[in-house]
C-alpha cells in the first residue's frame, strides 16, 4: 500500500477510537523538528503548503509561530450537564485530534476502513491536503472556573488564574453576546482555510454532547507579523498593521511579556499566556470617504510605506515630539501611533496576532467588516492598560468593538499528554 | 524611481479620474496575452501568487479561467433614483478599476500622491500584493431591465434576454430575501481572498450614490476544477466535487453548453453566459453523524478516491445498470451523481464553479457552513431541467437552499471598452 493510498483512506472506527488516536500522533510526531518544515503528502496542487508544526511542545503552536494566512477562531460553552470527567476526556480527546491535524493527517486511526455502518472518524473535507502549517491552540475562559451563578462546576475553582477575569467595559465598547465570551476557546491558524475550518468543525463535532460552539470567526490576511522573517500586512483600513509588533526572535520580549513565567501565579499556568479577542468592526464607508491626510493623522503613518509622519521609513522609530514649522507635533497626539506605543503605556507590549473579515454586509449595503484582533500577553493587564489609553484614540471615530473575551491559554503539552494536564495536574 | 516604490505610491486622483484610469490600464495591458502568468511585483512573500488574467476579451474572465481558491460574490441594486446615465457611467468606471486590479495595480492613474486633502483612489489593502490571479466578472439581473413594479427604469427593456427570468420556484427552497436576486452583481475570485475581498469593496464604493450592495458571501476551497490542470477538490460533505465538471479544455462542450452563440437571442450576448448562484446550507451535523455507507449512497462514489459505487477510480464513468449480488443497483436510484448525470438529464451539463463557505454558526451552535453553488451555463434553463431532476435527491436530506439569483453574464469587453458596451451599443 502506497502512503497516497493510505492518506485517502478513511478510518472505520468510531469517535471512541480517539485516545488510540493519540498513541499513533505521538509515534509519528516524534521525528519532526520544532518548526521544520516536511514534504507535503497528497499534495493536491502546487500552491499547497507542506509546512507543518508540531503540537507537542513547551509552549503552545500558534503564538510566536508566524502568523499563518487564514484563521477560524472558536467559542465553545459546556454543555448543560456535563461533568468534570467530560471536560477531561474533552481535552485529551481534543488534544489527541489536534496532534493528528497539525501533521495533516485524518482523524483516527488512518486504518483501512471497511465498516460502512459506522460514521467515519474524520469528515474528509481536508484528505489530501497538506498541513498547511496548521496550528490549533486551546484556552479557559473565566467562567469555566466559576459559571455565571458562581458554581464551581468541574471542581477547578481553586486553580483559577487571578488575572483571568471579564474584561471591564471600555469607553465605546458596543459589545454583542453573540460574538463575546466562552468557557473554552480553539484557535485554528493556517495557510488554506479549508484545512483552518476543518479542524474547528472536527474539534465542535469530537465536543457532542460534551461542549458547543458558543460563536465563531473566519479571517484572513494576517494583521501582524510575528517573526522578523515576514513583511508586514495591511488590515482594511489599507494600512500596515503591526510593524511595531513582538517579534518570535526577539527573545527577552517574548519572554518578558508574552510567556507566563514559572514564578507568576498560578504554578500551572508556567510557559502559557492569555489570550485577548476583539471583534472590532470598521465604519469601512466613513474611513474610505476621508482624506488622505485624515488617515494618516488618525493612524500616525503613511499610507504608502507605513513611515512614522515623524519622518524615516517604516521601522524608523516615531519621534513624537518632531514639530512641523507651525509649531504642531507630526504626530497627532491622538495618532493610534502614539497612544499605542510603549513610550505611552510605561513599557508594555503585547503580541498581535490578528486577521481581517468580512462577515457578508448589513441591510444598509455596507460591508460588515473589520479586524479580528488577538492578542497574548503574559498578563490580561498588559491588553486592559493599552486599551484604556486607546479611549481618546483618533481611530474610534471609525471602529467599533462588538465582540470581547480573554481566555487563559495553558503551556503546551508534552507528547503523548492531554492539553489539559498541567490544569488537572 | 523602481517599480517597488511606484506600486507603493497612492493616486492623488480623486474617484472622478477613472476614466483616465482605464486608458491606462490599457497600455498595460496590451502586452499580456491571455492565460499568462507575469512576474509578480511587489510580491510581498513567497507564497504569494503572482499569476494573472487580462481582464479584457472576447469572454469575461472568471468563467473558464482555471477555479482560484477564493470568492467574495456580490449583487447590488440600483439606488432609487439613478438614471440610465448613471447605469451607463457605472459600468464604464468598473470597467476601468477591473482591469486595472487585474493587473495587480492599485485604482486610479497611479501618480504620485501628494494631495492629501482627498480620498486617496484605492483603499489600499491589496497595496504590495501580486494579482493573485484576480478574475471580476459582471453580470445583470432581471430586475435591472425591468424592476418588480413593470417599469423600465433604464430604458433597456426592449434588450432583456427573454431566458433571464427569475428562477422558479424548487422543491425544498427555504429562500432568503438577504441572499437572494439583484440587479446587478460581480464575482472576484483571486488565489488570496485580501485581493478578492479588495476588489469588492472598492468597486462598492465606486458604486457609491448610483448602486449598492445587496448582499455578498465569500467562499473558500473551491469545489469544482474547471481545468483539466487542476485536481478534484472536496466540498464540506467531504466529497471530491465536480469530477466531471466541463473543463476549460473540452472546447466543444464549452461552446454548446456554457457561451451564448452569434445565434442565440438577443444578439448583445454572444459570447456571453449565464450565472446561477445557490447558497446550499448543509446541515452539517446530520451529515457527520450518519453512517459512511449512507453518505456514499447518497453521493453515489465512495468517500476516499470518489469512484463511482459502480467500480473503477475516480474518473471511471459512472455504470448506473451495474447491480449487486442481491439485484439492487450499486448506484442509488436516488443518488446525486445518477440524478445529476448528463445520461438523466437528457444530456445536459453545466459549468460549475461554486466555493464552500462557513458564516460562523446559529444559535445551537451549528457551523452556518455549505456550498456557495455558481455554475455558468448557455442557459438558465439547463439548470433548472438539472435542479428539477434533483427533486429525489438523497441529498435533499442533508441540505437547504437558502439563496438564488440569475445575472446575464455579457460578452467580454475590448481593450478600452466598457463591459456596458455589448449591451448600450
Amino acid at each position: 500500500m502506497s502512503d497516497s493510498e493510505r492518506d485517502h483512506r478513511l478510518s472505520r472506527r468510531g469517535l471512541l477510537g480517539l485516545a488510540g488516536a493519540g498513541a499513533a500522533g505521538l509515534a509519528i510526531g516524534g521525528g519532526i523538528g520544532a518548526g521544520a518544515t516536511a514534504t507535503a503528502f497528497g499534495a493536491a496542487s502546487a500552491t499547497d503548503s507542506g509546512t507543518h508544526y508540531p503540537f507537542y511542545g513547551t509552549h503552545q503552536a500558534g503564538i510566536v509561530t508566524p502568523a499563518q494566512d487564514q484563521l477560524h477562531f472558536a467559542a465553545f460553552d459546556m454543555s448543560a450537564g456535563a461533568t468534570r470527567a467530560d471536560l477531561v476526556s474533552l481535552l485529551a480527546d481534543w488534544t489527541a485530534a489536534a496532534a493528528r491535524m497539525a501533521q495533516g493527517l485524518p482523524i483516527g486511526d488512518g486504518a483501512v476502513d471497511s465498516d460502512l455502518l459506522a460514521p467515519a472518524d474524520d469528515t474528509g473535507e481536508a484528505l489530501g491536503l497538506p498541513p498547511n502549517g496548521l496550528t490549533i491552540t486551546f484556552g479557559y475562559g473565566p467562567e469555566l472556573f466559576v459559571d455565571a451563578t458562581g458554581t464551581d462546576r468541574f471542581g477547578i475553582a481553586s486553580r483559577a488564574p487571578a488575572l483571568l477575569t471579564p474584561l471591564p467595559r471600555f469607553a465605546g465598547d458596543a459589545l454583542v453576546p453573540a460574538s463575546s465570551g466562552g468557557e473554552l476557546c480553539i484557535q485554528a491558524c493556517a495557510d488554506d482555510p479549508q484545512v483552518a475550518v476543518h479542524a474547528i468543525r472536527n474539534l465542535s463535532r469530537i465536543a457532542f454532547g460534551r461542549a458547543a460552539l458558543r460563536w465563531s470567526q473566519l479571517g484572513f490576511g494576517r494583521t501582524s507579523s510575528t517573526s522578523t522573517t515576514q513583511v508586514t500586512p495591511r488590515n482594511l483600513f489599507g494600512f500596515k498593521d503591526g510593524t511595531a509588533n513582538i517579534k518570535a526572535e526577539q527573545t527577552p520580549a517574548v519572554d518578558a511579556d508574552v510567556w507566563v513565567a514559572a514564578a507568576d501565579d498560578p504554578a500551572w499556568m508556567a510557559g502559557g499566556s492569555y489570550l485577548v479577542a476583539r471583534k472590532i468592526r470598521m465604519v469601512i464607508e466613513n474611513w474610505d470617504h476621508a482624506q488622505l491626510g485624515e488617515q494618516q493623522r488618525v493612524i500616525g503613518r503613511d499610507k504608502g510605506q507605513g513611515a512614522p509622519l515623524s519622518g524615516g521609513t517604516e521601522f524608523t522609530d516615531p519621534d513624537f515630539h518632531a514639530t512641523t514649522a507651525d509649531g504642531a507635533t507630526k504626530i497627532d497626539h491622538h495618532a493610534h501611533v502614539r497612544l499605542a506605543h510603549p513610550d505611552f503605556n510605561r513599557g508594555v507590549r503585547l503580541l498581535r496576532r490578528g486577521y481581517n473579515f468580512v462577515d457578508g454586509n448589513d441591510d444598509l449595503g455596507r460591508l460588515d467588516a473589520g479586524l479580528f484582533f488577538i492578542s497574548f500577553q503574559r498578563s490580561p493587564e498588559q491588553f486592559i492598560a493599552v486599551q484604556r489609553n486607546l479611549a481618546t484614540d483618533a481611530m474610534n471615530e471609525y471602529i467599533k468593538h462588538v465582540g470581547s473575551a480573554v481566555f487563559a491559554i495553558p503551556p503546551g503539552a508534552r507528547a503523548g499528554q492531554s492539553i489539559g494536564a498541567s490544569l488537572f495536574g
